[in-house]
């Protein structure tokens, strides 16, 4: 269940999706730019006042069909989160951490690879980390694990109101642990019902899982 | 380069080595059984008189051509090292911790799952331990990595001189930093020329590169 593929890719609706704004809105400080066309993600992102931190993801179809627009986009990102496949496409590197590097000099401050099982890896110049995966034994449906993960790392950014060492490395870890529920259940089943506490207890389970 | 093939095996000499142990060697207290014939193993395992910790190692050959003799060994073994292929293959689990779950109930008190590139797991009926691989941008040649972490694994329980939780999360992290040089040379080309000191080194900085 590591392994997606990819069959066929209908844009349906997001194909011509243009995002209107508020103005409140456009003030918000952390933004993370889902995965869509690059050229709307770029739209949405010169709408946006002064974001204090930009995180982008995107797939291997927008990877092959607008390259370009991608690796222009990628200068204006604080944080590339891509998964190890979309790292070695874009990056042409088979070594997640050499295709790592490559990808920082593509822009981003931080290159952040997402290995599903495997766990994450943080790249930037300064420092690397590296976690393994919480250690599931029921792993039930792992669609939307990336998502929930990225979803959980910048929900801790945005909370923790930095984005430094520290802070990264403790987001990755709730994005973990976010993403280890959602395979415990189809959809949002499981995630749907978590609470801030579900989080923090195997948070600290999952340190003790990785410390010595 | 993680994922080895093997295209033929051949035993040689080994087919029907039969070890010669001397009055000294039996009193050793640690015990690596190597990956050879099971009987063999287990033959070298009765000879010795009273071990504190026996380790094993094996390979598919084995697990398809010895399964039973693997398994009624695996009963007197206290930690069993395998890679993640074997232990699916010998468990019958794609889920590495159901693998090593099942694993542990043939007898083994703690399974130690090497999964290349992508880590290492522990798995015992009182904790699970899970590390990433040390991030290497230069890998020049895995073969003897998994030998080279079982090295550095049992090496520094025998300095250690006992198998508690502690010991074993050590002793897992050095084994990882020891296959970590491994892999930059051929051969032996750079363990050979390994000290300590560049294992404390290292180690010291894995540890950052995973805490959060």
């Amino acid at each position: 269940m590591n392994t997606a593929i990819t069959l066929r890719t209908h844009l349906g609706v997001l194909a011509d999706f243009k995002p209107r704004l508020t103005e409140a809105q456009r003030r918000i400080k952390n933004v993370f730019l889902a995965n869509i066309d690059p050229d709307i993600q770029a739209h949405f992102l010169n709408r946006m006042h002064s974001p204090r931190i930009v995180g982008l993801d995107s797939m291997n179809y927008w990877i092959h069909n607008k390259r370009k627009g991608l690796i222009k986009l990628l200068k204006k990102v604080d944080i590339y989160v891509a998964n190890d496949q979309e790292s070695r496409d874009l990056s042409g590197e088979h070594n997640l951490i050499k295709a790592a590097a490559k990808l920082r000099s593509l822009g981003p401050k931080f290159v952040l690879i997402k290995k599903g099982e495997h766990g994450v890896l943080l790249y930037s110049d300064k420092f690397v980390f590296s976690l393994p995966a919480w250690p599931a034994k029921k792993v039930i449906d792992p669609t939307g694990a990336g998502d929930t993960f990225a979803g959980g790392f910048m929900g801790y950014l945005a909370r923790a109101g930095k984005a430094n060492e520290t802070a990264l490395k403790n987001a990755i870890a709730y994005g973990t642990i976010a993403a280890s529920f959602n395979i415990e259940g189809f959809g949002l089943s499981r995630t749907s019902s978590l609470t801030l506490r579900d989080l923090e207890l195997r948070k600290k389970k999952f340190r003790e899982c990785i410390s010595f």
